[in-house]
Order: C-alpha cells, then sequence, then structure tokens
C-alpha cells in the first residue's frame, strides 16, 4: 500500500469525526491541497479546482513545486486561470492515494492501511471534504469552482450542499448523474481489478501487486477518455517496428496498442488499486436527484431537479462531441439545469477530437473559454 | 476443445491444399453453411449473407432447423430478404467454432485441435473460403452480398478478390480497414482472455477453460456493440433488486451491471476462446489498401483505393450514428470508394439508438432499407 504525494503538499484536518453520506463516519481524515497566487485582503478572489479520478492536488507548478503539472498550460500567471489575480486551490479527492486520506492510509484504529475497512465513499463526501478546505483557508465564498470530469460531480454536489459557497462555476465534461454505459465501462474496470488474483480482496502488497487487473483497467480507462476520430489521425495502422514487437502472435503489434501499453505501464503502479476502486464507484453511485428525494421528499426528482436547486449567479459547462464516457447531452443538462435554478448559464459545446480527455490537452479550445468566463468575472 | 454446430447445418469441403493469404495453407478444410429458398433455373437468384464475428450459419428458421436464427425478422418468405424470391445462403466464417474449419477443429495432420497451430488467419481467407462455397453451389455470380460488421469486411474483400462474383452488395456497418480505436478495443479483448491463467498459451479444457478471461472479453464488446443513448432509455440508473444483489462490496448493483453479466454468461461457454483470439486479430489486420500495394504495386493505396478497384453495379452502405466500434465515416467511405469504382453506391446513416449492432435488432429502420434495394434489383 503506497501514497503518492508530491513535494509541497499541504494538508488540511478534517474534523475528528468526518460524517460520510452513505452512514459511516471518518476519524482522522485529512485533505491534501496545493494553491497559487494570493488571497485578496477581501478573500473573494479565491478559485477551487476539483479533479478527475487520478490527479493529485499538483495542477500547476508553484513555489513549494517546481515540477510541471497535469494542467500546466492553464493554470499560471498570465494563463487561462490567471494566479496573478486567483487565489487557486486543488484539492486532492477524499479516497485517493495522492495525499489524502483514502483505502491506502492508515486507519488510526488500527494502525494499518484501511483498504477495503474504508467507509463506503460517495461523490459527496469529496464534496464536503473540499468545502472544509476550503473554510479552512479563510474563504467563505469563492469566485467560482472548476470541476473536470469527476471533479465536475464533485463541484456539483458541492454547490448543492453548500449553498453561497461559490458565485460562478465551471463545469467540464462532467455530469450530473453517473450514466449506465459509464457505469458499465467502470464496472468491467473494477472487475478486472478484482479478477487478478493478487488483488486478494484488497490485501495486496507490492511483491504480489494486480499489475495486469490495474493494466487492463487503466488500457480501458485510456481508449474511453479518448476517442476514434483522434485516434485515427494520430496512430492510423501504423505497426511496430519489427525490433519492438515482442514475437508473441497475439502480442504488440499496432503503434496503438505500445501507446496503450505504455500509459498502462506508467499508471499501475503509482495509483492504488483499492483507492481506484472506491473512487469508481462513487462515480457510479453519483445521481444530484438523489439529493432532492432525500432532502426535500420528492420522490420524483431527478438529476436536473437537483442541478435546479444550485445557486449560483453565472455558470459555464463546456463539453465535447467526441467524448463517449460523459456524452455532450450530459453537459447540455447541466448548463440548463442550472440555468432553470437562476443562473446565467451557458453550454459551450467544443469540436475537441480528444474525447473525454479533451480539456487536459486541447489547451487551444479550453484555455479561451475558461479564460473569457473567468476574465468577465 | 468443443464445436458448436447448429443441426441442419451443411458443408463444403475446401481444397485439400488451401492457401491462406499470410503464407500458411489449411489442410483438409470445410466451410459450414445453411441456405433459405431455391436456385432458379438460371442460377441467377443467388444472395448472400457473410457475419460478424460470432454468429454461426444459422441466419434465420429452415427447414432442416426450425430454431430461430440470428436474424430471423429479416430473412424469410415475405421478410425484406425475401426467400420466396432469393435463393439465400449463409456461411460460418473460417476459423470459427460453429461448423467451419477453425482452432477449435481436429488437425488432420495431428488428430489433436489446432489450439495456436492454426494458420495465421486473415479476412481474406474468409472471403474465399465463401467465394468457394458460392462456386460449389453453381454459382457463377450472385445477385447480391450481403455482408455484416466483421462480414462486411470480408465482402468487400470478397468482391475485390472475386471480379464478376456479385452484381450488387449490401455493407452494413461495415468498414474497409480496421480502425486504431477498434484495434484498441479488440487488443484489450484477447488480452483479457490471454491473461486468464486457465488460456494457458491456448491449450485449455472445458475444466479448466479462461471462463472470466472472456468474460471480460465479451462484456466489452457488449460495451461496443450497443451505445449510451439506448442504455440510458433501457436501464437508466435502476438497482437490482435486493435479493438479487450478492452482497460483494464491489459486485453487481445497477440493472445495467446484471444485464452484461447475463450476456457474459450465456455467450462464454458458446465460443471458444482460441477461435475468438484469430478472428478477432484477424479484423486488426484488415485494410482493403494492402491489395492495391501489394497486387498492384500501388505503395500509397490505401482502403479507399482498393474500394474503387470493385466492380458491382449498385451498392448500399448502411450505418448508424451511435455506432462507436465502426462509425459513421467508415460506412460513407464503402459507399464513395465503391462509386469511385463505378457503382451506382447509396450511403444510407440511420438514426437508430443501438450502435453497432443495431442490424439485429433496429429491424424497423434496416428492415426497409434491405428490403427497398433487393426488391429494385
Amino acid at each position: 500500500m503506497t501514497e503518492f504525494i508530491p513535494v509541497g503538499t499541504r494538508f488540511v484536518d478534517l474534523p475528528a469525526a468526518f460524517p460520510m453520506r452513505r452512514g459511516c463516519t471518518l476519524h482522522g481524515g485529512r485533505v491534501a491541497y496545493e494553491t497559487w497566487g494570493t488571497l485578496s485582503a477581501a478573500r473573494d478572489n479565491g478559485v477551487l479546482i476539483l479533479t478527475g479520478l487520478s490527479p493529485d492536488a499538483h495542477a500547476a507548478s508553484n513555489d513549494a513545486n517546481a515540477e510541471p503539472g497535469w494542467w500546466e498550460a492553464m493554470v499560471g500567471p498570465g494563463k487561462p486561470i490567471d494566479t496573478n489575480r486567483w487565489f487557486l486551490i486543488c484539492v486532492n479527492s477524499l479516497g485517493s492515494c495522492k495525499g489524502s486520506t483514502g483505502p491506502a492510509s492508515i486507519n488510526p484504529t488500527t494502525g494499518e492501511p484501511y483498504r477495503l475497512d474504508f467507509p463506503e465513499l460517495s461523490v459527496e463526501d469529496g464534496a464536503d471534504a473540499a468545502a472544509h478546505v476550503v473554510r479552512a483557508l479563510g474563504i467563505e465564498q469563492l469566485a467560482c469552482v472548476i470541476g473536470n470530469s469527476m471533479g465536475g460531480m464533485v463541484s456539483l454536489a458541492f454547490l448543492l450542499r453548500h449553498p453561497g459557497s461559490a458565485r460562478t462555476h465551471i463545469n467540464i465534461s462532467g455530469a450530473a448523474r453517473a450514466l449506465p454505459f459509464s457505469i458499465a465501462i467502470r464496472s468491467l474496470q473494477r472487475e478486472a481489478i478484482r479478477l487478478d488474483p493478487n488483488w486478494n480482496n484488497g490485501r495486496y502488497s507490492d511483491e504480489t501487486y494486480p499489475e495486469s487487473g490495474m493494466r487492463m483497467a487503466r488500457k480501458l480507462g485510456v481508449i474511453t477518455y479518448r476517442s476514434a476520430l483522434e485516434w485515427d489521425g494520430r496512430f492510423g495502422r501504423v505497426r511496430l517496428d519489427s525490433d519492438r514487437a515482442d514475437g508473441d502472435p497475439f502480442g504488440l503489434e499496432f503503434e496503438v496498442e505500445s501507446y496503450l501499453e505504455a500509459h498502462a505501464r506508467r499508471f499501475v503502479r503509482r495509483f492504488d488499486p483499492n483507492c481506484y476502486l472506491y473512487l469508481s464507484r462513487s462515480m457510479d453511485w453519483f445521481d444530484l436527484g438523489d439529493y432532492c428525494r432525500e432532502s426535500h421528499g420528492n420522490h420524483d426528482a431527478d438529476a436536473r431537479g437537483g442541478l435546479s436547486l444550485i445557486r449560483v449567479e453565472r455558470a459555464l459547462s463546456i463539453g465535447v462531441h467526441t467524448d463517449i464516457l460523459f456524452p455532450l447531452q450530459q453537459q447540455e443538462e447541466i448548463a440548463s439545469g442550472l440555468a432553470a435554478g437562476g443562473a446565467d448559464a451557458r453550454f459551450l459545446p467544443l469540436e475537441s477530437p480528444q474525447g473525454h480527455d479533451a480539456f487536459l490537452v486541447d489547451i487551444q479550445r479550453f484555455g479561451p473559454a475558461v479564460r473569457d468566463f473567468l476574465a468577465a468575472l
């Protein structure tokens, strides 16, 4: 069990007993975060980034860690999220293995890693944990909360459960509920990990590690994060040079297979398998309509009903045509649902060929969209 | 090693030494087929169906086998493929385990199943085997060849390698070359099978059978054969009744997961894993442009160049918007490539929500399209 914590990560302790949505309590938890820029005297320039499943809090290089971050092109002085103006916070998701408490962390009750004894984790718990960080930093109201992918889900839960905590919102390739197609893909990823004999019901070690299962899960992830269109231009039908082929009659032959293999190899030992299972399942469980049903007794409420209960001044929901995991209708639903709640909400479909992960790479399209929204605040 | 041969299947022996595209020779092979209707005195009403990866030759009930077939709604007297008028032939793919010779068949040299000693199989070999069946039935020229999915690839190879063998062509959700996205998915399916310790380099038995690997491969197949749109309407976020859940914290919870599990369970013991590997890989290798490069010395030729060498009078290429495995541009490419070769070729995109497999279920849209094309011949 290993956690992967970037240099310079800071931490906020959660309350000693942190109540979780599905009924359990997390004891002695913490949330990892990084910041960029300076909080204004009025404390009104805070911007929060909530991430996808796998990133850590190191969105970009900063004083504490000069290494480029996972959103380096978007975050920094003069960049689309301009840290000359904004005090930017990025938190590592609760349940992750990159500094925030999760299944790979030590359970203070036993002195051993939680593994599958970690409490059932929901997207809403991640939202509550992030809200705790924002308050701990002395911010009552953020200028904006930005959520990508899973972070788009967490953002919506954050805004619904913590009214008034942000004036505006940018939702990127997010969703107000998990669709069955995406559930099916994540379920299969989890099954690949669980089928690996080395997973051993969560009791693996560095020596007997579910590497095959993680490799399968990651490859399926990468396939669904990108798009057929992009890959045709990028890889076509190019074969590996014969000296790179492995001689196995069913082994790697095409460049695209080698690309997947390289992606998977980079990932499998850098993300804890149990944390992956917990975060993946939390996304399947997410449906903003649950909030209405549970808190407002509205049994017919759906995700759109949940969206219409969110109060922000302005919102931007961005998606891409080629996203098969969080399809474009889901970003359209977010914009129209937030508009129904009174926000000046805009839906922005982009023509990025890169699929779900476009926000990480298609800075040419995402950069101006985010820059313009923030500049107008 | 088991073959699964429907009642009433008939066989044509291949030549004692059948040359295969990638250099080997198949000895003592055979092809399974079924027929419907009556061959006219002029032998000019023959129609050939070439199938996707997994179906057998039993496309519909007939005199030899009253069981409904895999395309029952499309094939029969008065149906879109009207067997009152057409003499219909459906062949089981070479390399399959449903009657035609493949890796699960007995190698006459050893008296044991071929397993991985089966020669390297290409789409072109399946086309040549089908052409042999057509000739053996006394047909010089088919009225039409119809190919679905992988059968769409086989059809194009058939028409290119056997000029004059068909007057017209219907290509359904097919492709003139494998795209890297589809290669990636199939590569992952094969990896799931190969990672199963019971696969044992192809030397499994009924007792030690790569059931987990086949289950993973099939689930990934089903996911990519359908679409997010269809599943949202069909499953939404409906949970299993608590008495159907299995108590495992990461076990089946949503209806969509149960649907996948049921699909996989039906498949895993009904299709030979080695045959699956061979047929899957043959699709990755397919690129109609190879023919131009190899046979015409045209080093710059691509799939479209291959298509333009096909000579048919009329053609119809049908695809659906929601197909992520053989995306719609591929069917458009087929129509335009065949038109460049002089055919009266039409591209018909359909709004089916069911994705790649729509042709099996959306008879409301596919039925009239196929019926009208054949009726006008």
